[in-house]
């Protein structure tokens, strides 16, 4: 047990030493040393201004995307994508349960982690944001007219979905990989086994050009090794798409120690276009695999999802030219590629040197057959002859890099504790900045394009501790952000994250406001109970079941007296919202109400159900302050005993019946 | 229907309107007329910098309160109090789930409305913060060290429990009031008999100085009105309490008419000192009622949830002295009392000017007996007699009114959509300022105290339109903060907020900061199935019940291979952190897991529940980024078929068994 001792109480030591010089109550200021001269101008977005920058920032064990604005680190929206919501009702209303469908059933939660906006000739556009779920593995596709999740596409033969949810430069593709290999297909061997029988896959996602739509078109089966991040070609490099891999040692426990132990993992180089041509002639085999896809329409309010049953599996020996591996150093984490799509930059988290590789030096090393062993049928790259350059003892533990639009590359080092500014070419390192504290992810806008900004860039950190008034024992994490214009970078705001930040997507406002909706049309509007105007409410029994056609407007329910439901029925309140004017939301709740409250939109029908369970007179009420006489907004159901011979009857006002 | 239309087009005209002069895209900058000079500079809190005020807010229908930071406008956190919350698990894993029980059974969500912090002597202590759930009747307690829901207790007899939870001046009651009345006890009567035999409740809970445990001590059976808000006396009135009422029409349907009849309503006067003097010796009845109990262990690290079953009800015409009704103009919706106590502010919402009663003039007029008739036996004092003054014409909607150090009061008018500053005992407005949009409350620190702060005042608005960067139809909703330390308002920011805020309450960061607690100690921890250290984990079965005994610390999970799990097992994972430094959380997730992740903090142990479906080797990790090893941080579980005869066996390591 001693090496792991070792490597277990070094690695805390670092960690807690670097807490004690950094972290405590003692050195407030410890962040003021880089600190814009005037920075709080910078970060000011006076009241009526709006913020230059939309950052989409995914809310980790949320299970939730978040949407901010830059420079001003304000929170605007929380959206509900792997995850209950309880604000809105999502996953609890009837329309938006099919949303958490899985092959293991409905899933209440997820862990959220990669966003990236949809890019068109390799910039971003502003139409979709991706987003991938780590522990049941899944992707998410956000509409961004009106900020909605609106599809959810599970990835089968697939476990921890973490080098996800990256797109290529046309939105051809949204890929997923594996982060635990397993066996593929599923069975019931010992986990001693591991190596060998355990594999993992790659998947491409082929997305609609017009709808968004994803459909799964092929899985790669690889090696049993951890797939941990991606990154696509672009450019020079369109075609390509690049993952990290780390236990290519491929053990099975304890991997803090007995995956740390070689020297070099790999980066999984996959020539996508060649492996689509393979599959578009007949390519690969269908093998049975269940997965739900889950769409949600804007017109009926609803989601549904569908099991699907068979993936196309492709063999990456059978495709020659198809998948080589590039040596990097050493338990690579994140792997990201320069905006002319010449470099792809390893971060090996162990290590203290960032490797940089050439894709020209690695397509005339694939041509010469400079290879350096395989790895199950595999060929590995020769490390020197697809060497670009190496940024030497540049910090400790670097994990991310992103670029701006001047050649240089921003790298964040967690155990060292700093972002690291360096120059393409030249792999000088030009500036460093201490972060507050271990950041993992960073963003610039477009940093995950061929058109990065160079405005601003920030750090999301994975330790808090005293960057903000002291809440407990759990802490939000933080991001810092810096004006990255200049020669240095300059700090200019700390701002806490919801949830655990992994990478965020940035873009500018103007690719996305003007096209943001405002409301839903109640013309359009063809959920198979709406109540398009109060004349179409009403209350149909069959059975023990109960349809509630209801109506909202400032501000009254139609109807607001129900009688004649019964202990044991299962009442559904499908309630319009009649309001046709932006920001006029209304909500609805039910004392006892055992899913949730439902919160609709403007011309929008929801669901919910209620199994009263109690005799009596039970009121309901609008949920979101409407308008002046919001308080006056309610109405009573009457319960009755089972066995009651009440009749159902429903009225609005005293003079409802005239 | 003539009636209703007009009541209703007005009311929706104004609206848009308003909307059109203010809302619209073109005017973007009309937040800026009332805007501070150095604006930016007053807000921004440096990195390494702390704020000067905690604000705690609360979410609305999102069920929750939020942490957040003045001046900065930051939100620092989210409690999870009355819904479910995925990201740490709180109400999916087993420890909390008793935390969401009611007599309705288990409700997943709930809508949080007036947070209130704790008093000594009249000033607030920063010891807990209460806050009410409106839906399903309840109060619950934070816990200031932790910042964690400690107790949760349903308010029976209660339908809307709006009016709530204002505490006294040495925190010996929190109370809740009944929005809508109902029958008591509830009983299968037609909806049309609402007048006179419905009836409110207000509830008088007992807080245990030391513990701060709640126990209902008494309920009021009052007249079936609508009872909306509440504050306590203080200083001169302390042993008093004031609940505003609405619906003193005793309507039952299309309130925003029926309700609106009156010219005047009431604030209910309530001497709770007299009445506890009755009921200590023996007076009220006690009536059957069931209502949960909810109470949270720091040491166990679990919540319990014990169902009461009875209530003490006292009819309060058979306490002379202890209600009486004031007369307040027009549906009032706040009732505010000056810090000295002497005054107490009506707020009616569909009335133009503010009625001030004062406190010496009410006792006086009952010892005169200056009553204007009765209702339902209570006495109503005669308006003319109580009448401290009215601000005239200070706006149209007034909902809220809070103080300064300075003599000075501050109402929010919704329908105008201003923040006017007026002065006591002359009724004066002094300033008046426009809010962007359609204000709901307003809070300065201490504002519900005898001792209030001068420096910030901010508003929580209910459109937010285009204060922000759009997002779609759904907006978060926006407040604006306001610097009052000088002769007028100044505005410095909007900051978006969370949820629907209603009530904040904000302190002073000094009497929280310091107490705020960094981790929980393992010695501590009692929970029956914390591993304490490695040592004790271990894989117990019985029956088709596993319990696994795990534990985290940076970066493994031991054990980390389990193997003879069977499909159709139940498998309890608890997990213990044994880490003892701040802001080391892990977390636990298992693939297919239809509850939650959890996340642990140091310290803690937390279980969650897997019943695995499927056949197969399944992975789970860490999803808190722990370490530079947290990738690393996994383990697998093999899931056999039903008759497997696969023994238990767990294991760490490839050496664990030397």
């Amino acid at each position: 047990m001693m090496k792991i001792l070792n490597l277990g109480l070094g690695l805390m030591m670092a960690a807690s030493l670097f807490s004690c010089n950094n972290g405590s109550d003692k050195n407030k200021n410890s962040g003021n040393g880089a600190l814009s001269s005037n920075a709080a101008e910078q970060v000011y977005v006076a009241p009526g201004e709006h913020d230059d920058y939309y950052a989409f920032i995914s809310g980790g064990y949320s299970g939730n995307l978040l949407v901010y604005g830059l420079p001003s680190g304000r929170m605007f929206k929380e959206i509900p994508v792997f995850s209950q919501f309880p604000t809105s009702g999502y996953g609890y209303s009837e329309e938006t349960k099919p949303m958490l469908n899985t092959s293991h059933g409905f899933i209440p939660w997820g862990d959220a982690h990669h966003p990236d906006i949809s890019q068109t000739d390799g910039v971003i556009d502003g139409r979709w944001v991706f987003i991938n779920e780590n522990n049941t593995p899944r992707i998410a596709r956000i509409d961004l007219e009106t900020f909605e999740t609106v599809e959810v596409i599970e990835v089968p033969n697939s476990a921890g979905n973490h080098s996800s949810s990256f797109v290529t430069e046309n939105t051809e593709y949204v890929v997923a990989g594996t982060r635990f290999s397993v066996p593929i297909p599923q069975q019931d061997i010992s986990i001693k086994e591991y190596k060998g029988k355990f594999k993992g896959t790659l998947s491409f996602i082929k997305v609609d050009e017009d709808s968004g739509n994803m459909e799964i078109k092929f899985q790669l089966m690889m090696p049993g090794f951890n797939y941990d991040l991606s990154h696509p070609g672009r450019g020079q490099s369109h075609g390509w798409f690049f993952f990290t891999t780390y236990n290519t040692e491929e053990a099975n426990s304890l991997l803090e120690v007995n995956a740390s132990q070689n020297d070099k993992d790999f980066i999984a180089a996959v020539n996508w276009k060649k492996i689509e041509e393979y599959v578009n002639n007949g390519g690969g085999e269908m093998m049975p695999a269940e997965y739900a896809h889950n769409l949600y329409d804007h017109n009926t309010h609803t989601a549904t999802s569908t099991m699907k049953k068979e993936v196309l599996m492709v063999n990456p020996t059978e495709v020659p030219g198809a998948v080589y591996f590039m040596p990097t150093p050493k338990s690579p984490h994140g792997v990201d590629v320069s905006p002319d799509g010449q470099y792809i930059i390893g971060n090996g988290k162990l290590s203290a040197n960032l490797t940089v590789h050439s894709f020209p030096k690695m397509l005339e090393a694939i041509k010469n057959e400079k290879f350096d062993g395989e790895a199950y049928g595999i060929p590995i790259l020769d490390f020197e002859e697809i060497l670009a350059g190496v940024v030497e003892q540049a910090g400790l533990g670097p994990l991310h890099s992103e670029f701006d639009d001047k050649g240089n590359a921003y790298t964040t080092f967690f155990i060292s504790s700093e972002v690291v500014k360096w120059k393409l070419d030249t792999w000088e390192v030009v500036d460093r900045k201490p972060t507050y504290y271990s950041p993992g992810h960073l963003t610039i806008p477009g940093g995950n394009s061929r058109d990065p900004d160079g405005k601003y860039m920030f750090v999301m950190n994975k330790i808090t501790k005293d960057r903000y008034l002291p809440v407990g024992p759990e802490l939000e994490h933080s991001a810092q952000l810096y004006d990255i214009s200049g020669d240095k970078m300059e700090l200019i705001s700390d701002f806490p994250t919801h949830g655990e930040p992994h990478y965020a997507a940035a873009i500018k406002a103007d690719k996305v406001a003007p096209k943001s909706k405002k409301f839903y049309k109640l013309a359009e509007n063809t959920h198979p109970y709406a109540a398009k105007n109060e004349g179409e409410t009403k209350v149909v029994r069959d059975g023990n079941i109960v349809h509630v056609y209801m109506t909202t407007i400032r501000s009254h329910f139609s109807p607001d007296n129900i009688e004649g439901i019964k202990v044991g029925d299962k009442v559904y309140f499908h309630i319009t919202n009649l309001e046709q004017d932006f920001d006029v939301p209304h909500g609805f709740a039910m004392i006892g109400q055992n899913n949730s409250e439902l919160l609709i939109m403007p011309g929008q029908t929801k669901t919910s159900v209620w199994e009263p369970t109690k005799v009596g007179v039970w009121p309901f009420y609008c949920t979101d302050f409407c308008s002046a006489l919001h308080q006056e907004m309610q109405g009573y159901i009457r319960v009755s005993p089972k066995d009651s011979d009440i009749e159902l009857d429903w009225s609005l006002g005293d003079d409802a019946e005239e």
